[in-house]
């Protein structure tokens, strides 16, 4: 079967990247260069980005080897020289990684990532490093708008089904737990990362058995733990009342009915329904979770009409980010031994030279951003950290939990405007600092590529 | 690292199937039961859909099991029975497998897949099937009117830095070649399917060096096979009359400039101004080659304003869907041992019963689908195979060139109006059979869930 491993992640590149090096070989032109991924401008309707995605990137720079059932691939292609291939055959990442940690708040034209390493390495792993953080960072960007719009009820990610791949599936519950999601219902998830896991039942359920009623009995007896119905399979105020009755029947067993799912129709009537027969049946402890291709627009339409919902269960839209299913991150060359570079192209320019991302708040709250040269001293928190060196961590993996508490912090320190799910308020500021400005004058541009994000 | 291989694949599924299996184990309810997988209704913007991935598919069933770190880890959840984690540890995929074939156009509910299994078996598998078909029909439709659009011109799979992580990358590249694609820029993707890889030249390799025409002329001389020139880092005339400059330079030395790369700008005026420039330098034969966030639509205007383009490379948009970046599909229980089912949620029915589909031509044109009964006798040629019995294929694996014909095919059958990119000229007609009909009367339902298609 053809999964993507350690032993083949390296092949796992654009085709250019090696031709690229190929040449790079050839002219002997492997000098140390710096690289950084960022986004150019933030997709429409979002007011934030959360860098995610990090955790990766590093595990895959640190396991960085072409196989020999790589390097036999690339030989059979017959366009690279036996002493290319040999080289490649030898090569690890070496280099440095600078980078905003994961769960932090972003914007436009941050680095969130700077590599620095010997020129042909910093080309071949290009396509890896933007698939894996602009894939993560733009789920766990969506999350945070999905927690958001929650104002404080609970969501879980249930997007596997309709994630883009099996990699997307555990990445994505990853990312929408960075991003706030209380869990997943994504069993190799849970496995892998320790993310809470969480399920209810399907309308298949019901339908394998005689009734609605008989299924709802047995589910409960079967999984007495933390229970949750569907009641939508046929009516659903009708299933809420089965669900009720069920519920006093099995009582006295100290089987407890913890909630109902709704996953069709018009939620926010059935739900007020389904709240009235389930409180006049004395199950006010009863939960009441909403499902069936929810984004954070509509659970915030539906808590601003109060429907009495308590939980959310958000899949595709979270998973694929269905608003923006793409986020335009870019990895540019920025320095080289010959000194800082910048690219010129038509709404395509970069900001030249090693950066550092300098994070001004007042009062907890965020006041503005200013992009800077790395060795320049400015004020504000800093928030590129050197996370690799040689080749390796410069420390162990964050935990999982603290990086969702840093996304909560980010999200809390945000101001108000940039809290809204649209971005009528204006953006943030981010500035360039007078070293950096100095630097783009010096390459003759008239208009540098960044205006206010 | 964490990624998803043979060994823990069957763990990536939701909760609740383990849950709802746990509750079938408990009530020895083990009987085969058949579940369709179809999509309930056509994205926005799409006339028919080309069906994907039941070769990944196969391989998942074939080589399901739990193994023991995966056993262990349910465990550790604390809400299954050891009989229950003991039957999961000797669970492999026993059951029969009718498909549509990869290549072929579907449409609304038609079951793409028919999976009959004993009904534990048949659950657990329901999330991997859904993530691994749902998204690869995806691509391979958005990949088809990526060719529709192309009207002869050949494009290549640009997307893999903007894919869902690392196995959307594979699978959107083998995808996008069955829907059309000529090639690849993703080297592992060739590797694992041998698909054709190809690629250009980045900005970074024109920025690594001194100035744009000595990139050009090593590029050229390194790799000398098929060079394409990205010409747009500065400026893009200026770039083509230096890649000309350079071709004729070279030109004695037997080094031929095959393709000039546009990737940002007013790509219409810009390729004609290029298609100028290469021709005054007798350089008739040099392709133009345009990228950069293009889709079907922009590729059609680009077209239609006989822009002088030869070939496109196509990303983000191709790789993510862009426009409809899920696809609803649903797997729904339709028989069991005691007989059809039919679920009657609101806006979520389903057609009950195991099905077969029959596609009826006229002159070689597809005239309409009729949804039928699997023992039904109808006109048309039925589109449901068995590929897998027993557990095990029926055959070996297609061809991925066979597919990318069938799939070709497929397309010169469809009736013009389903090759605009727009829905305006209607759908395509998909009827129920009269015993499909009737089925559905007795269930009673006066609204059955499908109209015309």
């Amino acid at each position: 079967m053809t999964w993507v491993t350690d032993d083949n992640a390296a092949l796992l590149t654009d085709l250019y990247e090696l031709t690229m090096a190929a040449s790079y070989h050839a002219q002997d032109m492997n000098e140390p260069a710096t690289f950084d991924l960022f986004v150019r401008a933030l997709p429409e309707h979002r007011n934030f980005l959360i860098a995610c995605g990090l955790e990766e990137a590093l595990d895959y720079l640190e396991r960085f080897n072409f196989d020999d059932e790589g390097i036999g691939y690339l030989s059979s292609l017959g366009s690279f020289s036996d002493s290319f291939l040999s080289r490649l055959g030898e090569l690890t990442f070496s280099g440095e990684v600078r980078a905003i940690a994961e769960g932090e708040a972003v914007f436009a034209e941050e680095p969130i990532l700077s590599v620095t390493a010997p020129l042909i390495e910093a080309q071949i792993v290009e396509s890896f490093l933007l698939n894996c953080i602009t894939f993560q960072t733009m789920i766990a960007s969506k999350a945070a708008r999905v927690a958001i719009s929650c104002k404080g009820r609970s969501f879980v990610d249930f997007s596997l089904r309709r994630d883009h791949g099996a990699d997307a599936g555990v990445k994505a519950a990853r990312a929408a737990f960075v991003g706030g999601a209380a869990a997943t219902s994504n069993v190799l998830a849970g496995a892998f990362y320790g993310i809470p896991v969480n399920g209810t039942m399907a309308h298949s359920y019901v339908m394998a058995h005689e009734d609605e009623e008989h299924a709802f009995r047995t589910f409960m007896k079967d999984c007495p733990q933390g229970t949750v119905l569907i009641i939508d399979t046929f009516d659903v105020e009708e299933g809420a009342r089965r669900a009720a009755r069920v519920a006093h029947e099995l009582a006295p067993q100290g089987i407890e009915l913890r909630g109902v799912r709704i996953d069709s129709g018009d939620l926010a009537n059935l739900t007020r329904s389904v709240r009235k027969i389930l409180d006049e049946a004395d199950l006010e402890q009863t939960k009441i979770i909403l499902s069936g291709d929810l984004d954070e627009y509509q659970i915030e339409r539906l808590i601003a009409d109060q429907v009495p919902v308590d939980s959310f269960g958000v899949g595709t839209q979270l998973g694929t980010s269905g608003d923006q299913p793409a986020l335009g991150g870019v990895y540019k060359l920025v320095a080289d031994a010959r000194g800082p570079k910048m690219k010129l192209s038509t709404g395509k320019g970069t900001l030249p030279g090693r950066k550092q991302v300098f994070r001004v708040s007042r009062n907890g709250t965020l006041d503005h951003d200013v992009i800077g040269l790395e060795d320049e001293v400015a004020d504000g928190r800093p928030l590129l950290d050197c996370v690799m060196k040689g080749g390796r961590r410069t420390s162990p993996p964050d935990d999982l939990t603290s990086v969702r508490e840093r996304c909560s912090k980010s999200l809390e320190a945000l101001p108000e405007r940039l809290l809204a799910l649209n971005t009528n308020g204006g953006g943030y500021e981010v500035t360039t600092s007078p070293g950096l400005k100095d630097l783009i004058d010096r390459f003759g541009s008239h208009t540098p590529p960044m205006g206010s994000s």
